[in-house]
């Protein structure tokens, strides 16, 4: 068994506390080892603050920390320069926490680490010491080198969800959609939902943009124009593709076992019913890169860290589904050998 | 105990035999006494179509309906001009359809009737007949003669919510929300709450346009120039108002308990989380009409219509509620008297 690579995230936020509370549950919540990439004393000092009993270890890398796993809170350490504020978050650490990302990557590209979990960042904070990437999984793609465009999907239990536009106002969303986006995420996520959740031929749900999936043209034409097309393309590629469907119909329980995943146009479409669904356990899953790559579903949580509040349950399913999603690829590719 | 107006709706939709469904369950289900507005022989027919045993009788009024209904269906005869065929709208039919609708509202207007509930319509269908109105609820409200627009809210156990913006293409509800009509149907809102469901100090959440609620304007300005504002002017009207807010975040079991009532900044920002939860119960409601009405909250499907598929639950709710609302608005008139 590989251990994951768990980052700490922005150390001012809840990454940190979260990854500790994981552990305290690794049994009852079924937990895989993981080594946490991150400063040290402060996850130390922060177990202390908040009563909990966590014996901190420091590890060589992925493979000693399967050994301690089970006594010990596995630590690769990265020195912080200024010592970590929960709530108050420093630029100054910013490369450490960018620095983590990189240590977890390289140690998952190189198959030492079974998978990549990530605790959330603070972009606003990482801007300042000259991160250039509109976020997390893009710089992670760019690490991993990988081809395309890797694709977002949100998963809790009984839903995935696929946005093809993401973090844009909402008036710009109906623009950047193309007939190129939606072909693109869905063949990512075709693939994704082949290789790493074992389910041989997908069924996407696409989404239509508009109220009533555009009522035949009457409440906005992309359904015809943009998404009908792409639908097309990706059944010529032999995929098996429902839609553009009107957005209400298609996550309710029934509609629910209808697909693998939905294509949603837009991230509020997505995330409504994930969250809806299951606001504390969803977990999100960076398809198309070359390393698996999970990580809660939530923010920094500047608001709460270090109050001891934070609830661990999206970065707990975020650890478990990495180790199921790293075995499936495992067990693919050796299927394919 | 007064009875409810029912209209047919498109006689060629499933209106008639959800009614004669929900008339057939009357009793496990709760329903209230109601007149069936609409063709009578349609409906006869129907029934024996669908194997039901629902014996029909024609009554003058909501008066003698009422004494029939435990063993008869009770309808207020509606001349069709032509036989009415499942799934096969007639234009030729659609004045009859206008008809129930108008003598309904009378009903409902003098206080013979407790409320409208009516069946769904086939717009495109009635165009060209020469209806002149976007919709069913907009021609209520001209009839009606109310002051000011209606608001359209959905309800379903444990949820309502309120759009602001409605049937538009996407690309156009943020171009469509001004801070006059957030604050009109906010006010819509919060007194159709005090009079109809008794909710003495409503509470609304507002939910933003933009992903993240336009991080501070990262992702959209409209939280900033047009919701917030909006937001102020309804506070200051003594109103408890909470946000705009995360529109992901509002909807899960734990943030429902914080407010009566969720206002929506488009379609399917209302939509999906009601039909998530509820998908065959939830219910249309014309809030800020001079009566109560209530309509299921799906169409007319034609593909399903005389085939004893169709589901009465959205129907059977909103005869529920329409009965609920009306006992409750008259109370609440009572207690100011």
């Amino acid at each position: 068994m590989r251990a994951l690579a768990l980052t700490m995230g922005d150390a001012a936020g809840i990454g940190p506390e979260i990854a500790l509370e994981s552990w305290v549950r690794r049994r009852e919540a079924g937990i895989p080892p993981f080594v946490y990439l991150g400063g040290r004393d402060h996850v130390e000092r922060l177990a202390a603050t908040l009563g909990l009993d966590v014996p901190v270890k420091s590890v060589a890398g992925p493979a000693e920390a399967v050994d301690v796993f089970t006594d010990s809170f596995p630590v690769l350490p990265i020195a912080l320069p200024a010592p970590a504020v929960c709530g108050k978050p420093d630029p100054s650490n910013g490369p450490a926490t960018i620095e983590a990302i990189d240590r977890a990557v390289e140690l998952a590209a190189s198959g030492e680490a079974a998978a990549v979990v990530t605790n959330p960042i603070g972009k606003a904070v990482l801007y300042r010491c000259g991160f250039g990437h509109p976020g997390h999984t893009e710089y992670l793609a760019e690490r991993c080198g990988g081809a395309s465009p890797p694709a977002m999907m949100l998963v809790c239990d009984g839903l995935r969800v696929v946005p093809v536009t993401v973090h844009l106002p909402l008036a710009e969303a109906a623009n950047a959609l193309t007939v190129d986006a939606i072909v693109r995420c869905g063949r990512t996520a075709a693939a994704g939902l082949a290789r790493d959740f074992g389910i041989r031929a997908p069924r996407l749900a696409v989404a239509g943009l508009n109220p009533h999936a555009g009522e035949g043209g009457h409440l906005g034409r992309e359904e015809i124009e943009v998404i009908g097309p792409a639908v097309d393309i990706l059944r010529g590629d032999g995929l098996n593709v429902d839609g553009p469907s009107p957005a209400d119909t298609l996550f309710h329980d029934d509609a629910r076992q209808d697909y693998d995943a939905a294509l949603c146009m837009y991230h509020d479409q997505a995330l409504i019913p994930i969250k809806t669904l299951d606001f504390f356990g969803g977990v999100n899953v960076t398809l198309g890169l070359p390393i698996v790559r999970t990580s809660p579903d939530h923010g920094t949580g500047y608001d709460i860290a270090g109050k001891g509040i934070a609830r661990p349950d999206s970065l707990i399913a975020a650890l478990r589904l990495a180790a199921t999603m790293a075995s499936t690829r495992a067990g693919m590719s050796d299927a394919l050998a």
